[in-house]
């Protein structure tokens, strides 16, 4: 590797730094706790582990040890160097790790056995490694938890201690990860939307099946009211549709032979003399009831549905993660059918319109763009058509991403089975990526279901169709939205707004008579009149993000007043409460992002 | 029979009436149609039929002469005379008639064998009738349709014709009875409801799940957020939680072992190695997690809790019914948790609710009041609990109806498994009646759920629940508003409020124009600028029922005015388009049943 690119941008550099680092933790857990047996010890996307077998018991406490041994070795300017042996030989070097056996049996007839060797420590390794443990800088180097595994992964065999670490060239580095991980963490809506009360599992409910509590509830209740009433202004007429069909349905639209496995199915699949009805893992097919509910013409062309729509997906339990990734959610769907010459000009009222929604909410600048296309050497029978049908279904969207002037990366084997989609991308607090909002141009399905329109020479003709979303999946959303703002959501989206506040008793009812003109005027404000201290009452209304909060005190009895204070401790004075109302009607309003 | 007591409210002399009806109509064939073998002819709840085979083809078209024959029949004057005979003369006298025979030999031995003679024509018959078919008014009488039917209604034996007929002391009863039938037909919502495009269902979807269209779903989207704003408003708090749970929820809650067979389910139910879901039934069991997600005082009672809340219902195929009986369907769901001392006021706050709703929409005048309760003889397993339990809660709801001076009949074995229930009925146009609305209570399933608080003493005690409904499911209460209003819904609730027509092509960009200014107001306004004649648009119009039209002629954009009619025909005349504005806004506003 040129001097040049030994930089921790370079991905091949950052991985050969921490597979080393890996070999520095072996040789310091081999000082420290001798007849320890070694596994394996990788570096992976964020760091480094080893798996080993200790001969005593061994926790989190003692990394810190483990961690001062490190060091030291990284000063010790051990070089790193590398030998081949035959399989006799190398059986004879490890023959007290028994693991090490066990890898060396694995590899290949005729492949090269090497090992890498660092002052008094040998690992079997096939590399590469940096040229000596000085060149790992010990100061950012950090142990970050101890966990279990079984050996290769199976559970049938013996459980180990994996140690994981990370490591950067210099202190500073590590300190700013550290405190990007802490904040991540604080973030992470796993765990404030359960403390702030957002939402809930339940084991004897099941995985995946989250039970959005009240607070969650009235954030959903009023991005759902939004994004109904937005597209309902932009010519999109709203359908209800049921969340179950038999399985003829899905033998039409090709769920039944492209997705079955992602479906909850209701009776034997297999038994053709019964009913089998299947809980729907797309809206699609139903929607296109409305347009074949009776003839049409190109004047009825384009027809834009949307649907508040709860969708099912089976997916494996290890999969699920708080409100991103669940088994039911209930998506902002929709279909517009069209002539194929309206396709550009509706494609790029979809992105309009999802940008909009997507910046409304403050979610715009964190997305990113993705193409994404079929693979025409999908061995899983995955796709829909033919190859000619694809090419000008992805011809036809490349352009259109093009004259948009949309910069977007291209995801291979990442299409619908009828499509290619836009997708647009979304980061949790922990770097993991998802889709949010998705839009795709589908030329196949109509003519399975045999939707046709009469064009304007009096032909039959087939449309086209965009599937869209403009939100996404309101559960999904909201969990971006949680992260994104760490609980504090903007006022017009906080399931609470003003929480009143009394001093003393003799307040109560003007304060009472507060709450009640919000309320009437729809800003959803709540009161704690409770005995606690009144430092006590606002830190538990700074706890739960509530933006608002008026105190009233005696002097504001009297001068008819209201005292306010915003979340982030600026005090606003007091003023009447219509002069209130007027600045919390305008945030509200007009969607503020505070 | 009292001479007092011959009239036709009297359900037994009615029942008699229908019945001699009915030979008079077997009479009439056999005179017609020589060599016809007769099964059975009852009365029914609504008239009466005979069930009959024919030695030639016979069909709707026949009934006329039929009736013609009846007719003379009645003007006979023929005495109906009983008689018995043994067993073998019975079987003599009836030996051309098979059917009659099976008849006899299913007649237990000891009991009479007994017939009626009329004139010329013998039955067999257990009676009782009329004394002569003169007693019977030939001006009165009607069939109404011959349809096909199995003998015994077993698949396996041969089809028989069915003629259904009625029959009215006068031939005005019977205008108004076949007045009223039309009307109905005009007013079932599986007939205008379709036609009108507010749902479609389809074949490869399945029975009982109705599409709702762009129409009916702008409709139940209307009910929905009022309803739960209005409920907001009193304090309850909005709910979402999953639509599916594992089999371990439905035996805690008791409904796998009492409604099972009512259910959906996910996987082998008998199968106790493997996950099984259910999609749920109700959302009582949910919505309890919210209760139990922290520690609870007697302070946070009552808790209210509603949700929007989609169900599923497997019920066989031959119940379902256009939106009333449906395998999925919405429903304005809640639950209330409350301490004992709070059950009264509590109950009293979701029946004033209900009845607020139902008043708004226009259907309480047509409700009527049923105290469900248990039958402590149901063998069937059906109840939970113990008839102390059962006493103390019927008795509780007991004084609370009668303190709230409700009227109500009592149906036994109608209540949950759970507890009793006030059911709000309602009856369909022809006459079907199923529930709207229920409020029940419930003293048992809070400890199947370890539901506790902590009281003002401290100890922990076990809550009351509330199971109640507002408006009732949205599929079912839009039907039976579409019946009561013909399909001509309230202004508020209508689909599309206002059509703009516009007489001559030059004055369309001004009737854009009112267009676009009520959709900013929040007016549901429509367009129609086609090319039809302005006498075919209005008719359009009125046949889609909206409420309001707007023709905008020449003088109008020249006098800067719109000119309205209201769907009635009656004309409003012209004004400024603020007037109409103000006028439409106030109708929707305060929901005038216009």
């Amino acid at each position: 590797m040129e001097e040049a690119e030994k930089t921790f941008d370079n991905e091949q550099y950052r991985k050969t730094y921490w597979h080393t680092c890996s070999h520095i933790l072996a040789q310091a857990l081999t000082r420290l706790y001798p007849g320890v047996k070694l596994a394996i010890g990788p570096s992976i996307d964020e760091g480094f582990y080893y798996d080993v077998e200790f001969p005593e018991s061994f926790s989190q406490e003692n990394l810190k040890d483990v961690e001062k041994e490190m060091r030291k070795i990284c000063k010790e300017k051990n070089q790193l160097e590398r030998f081949e042996l035959s399989r006799e030989e190398a059986k004879e070097l490890m023959k007290d790790q028994p693991y090490k056996l066990e890898l060396i049996d694995g590899i290949p007839e005729g492949d090269a056995i090497s090992f890498y060797r660092q002052g008094e420590f040998t690992d079997l390794c096939a590399g590469p490694h940096l040229d000596a443990t000085n060149q790992v800088n010990g100061a950012g180097l950090k142990l970050t938890s101890c966990t279990g595994a079984y050996w290769r992964g199976d559970e049938h065999n013996k459980m180990l201690t994996r140690i994981y670490g990370i490591g950067f060239p210099t202190k500073e580095e590590l300190t700013e990860y550290v405190t990007a991980k802490e904040e991540a963490k604080k973030r992470d809506h796993n765990k404030i939307g359960r403390e702030l009360e957002y939402f809930t599992t339940v084991d004897y409910i099941g995985q995946g099946l989250p039970i959005i509590l009240p607070k969650g509830a009235r954030v959903i209740q009023t991005l759902q009211r939004w994004v109904e009433d937005v597209e309902q202004k932009r010519g999109y007429l709203l359908t209800k549709t049921p969340y179950m069909a038999k399985r003829d349905l899905y033998k039409i639209s090709g769920h039944w032979d492209h997705y079955r496995s992602g479906m909850f199915i209701l009776g034997d699949p297999d038994d053709e003399s019964a009913e089998c009805y299947a809980l729907r893992p797309m809206t699609c097919p139903f929607q296109y009831q409305v347009f074949l509910n009776r003839e049409r013409s190109y004047r009825d062309l384009p027809m834009r549905l949307n649907e508040t729509s709860t969708l099912f997906r089976n997916e494996d339990s290890g999969e699920m993660h708080g409100l991103i990734r669940v088994r039911q959610f209930t998506i902002s769907e929709g279909h517009l059918i069209i002539r194929p010459d309206q396709l550009e000009e509706e494609f790029k009222g979809c992105l309009d319109l999802a940008k909009y929604v997507l910046d409304t909410v403050g979610l715009l600048d964190r997305c990113t763009f993705r193409f994404s296309q079929w693979d025409p050497e999908n061995k899983n029978n995955k796709y829909e058509g033919t190859p000619e049908q694809w090419e000008e279904a992805q011809a036809a969207m490349a352009r259109i991403l093009d004259d948009l002037g949309v910069k977007y990366t291209v995801g291979i084997d990442e299409a619908a089975f009828y499509g290619p989609k836009l997708d647009i991308q979304f980061r949790n607090v922990y770097g993991k990526e998802d889709t949010i909002v998705t839009i795709q141009i589908d030329m196949l399905l109509a003519a399975r279901f045999g939707m046709v329109y009469t064009g304007d020479d009096g032909s039959k003709k087939t449309p086209y169709i965009i599937h869209r979303t403009s939100l996404g999946c309101y559960e999904r959303t909201l969990a971006y939205l949680l992260e994104t703002y760490a609980g504090s959501l903007p006022t017009w989206l906080a399931p609470e707004q003003v929480r009143v506040l009394s001093i003393k008793d003799s307040v109560v009812d003007y304060a009472q008579g507060v709450v009640d003109k919000l309320c009437a005027l729809g800003v959803r404000a709540e009161s704690d009149f409770s005995a606690n201290t009144l430092g006590y009452k606002v830190r538990s209304g700074q706890k739960a993000k509530v933006p608002y909060m008026i105190i009233i005190g005696e002097k504001d009895l009297e001068n008819q007043t209201v005292s306010v204070r915003y979340r982030n401790g600026e005090d606003l004075g007091a003023m009447t409460l219509d002069a209130f109302a007027e600045i919390i009607k305008q945030v509200i309003d007009n969607k503020e992002k505070k």
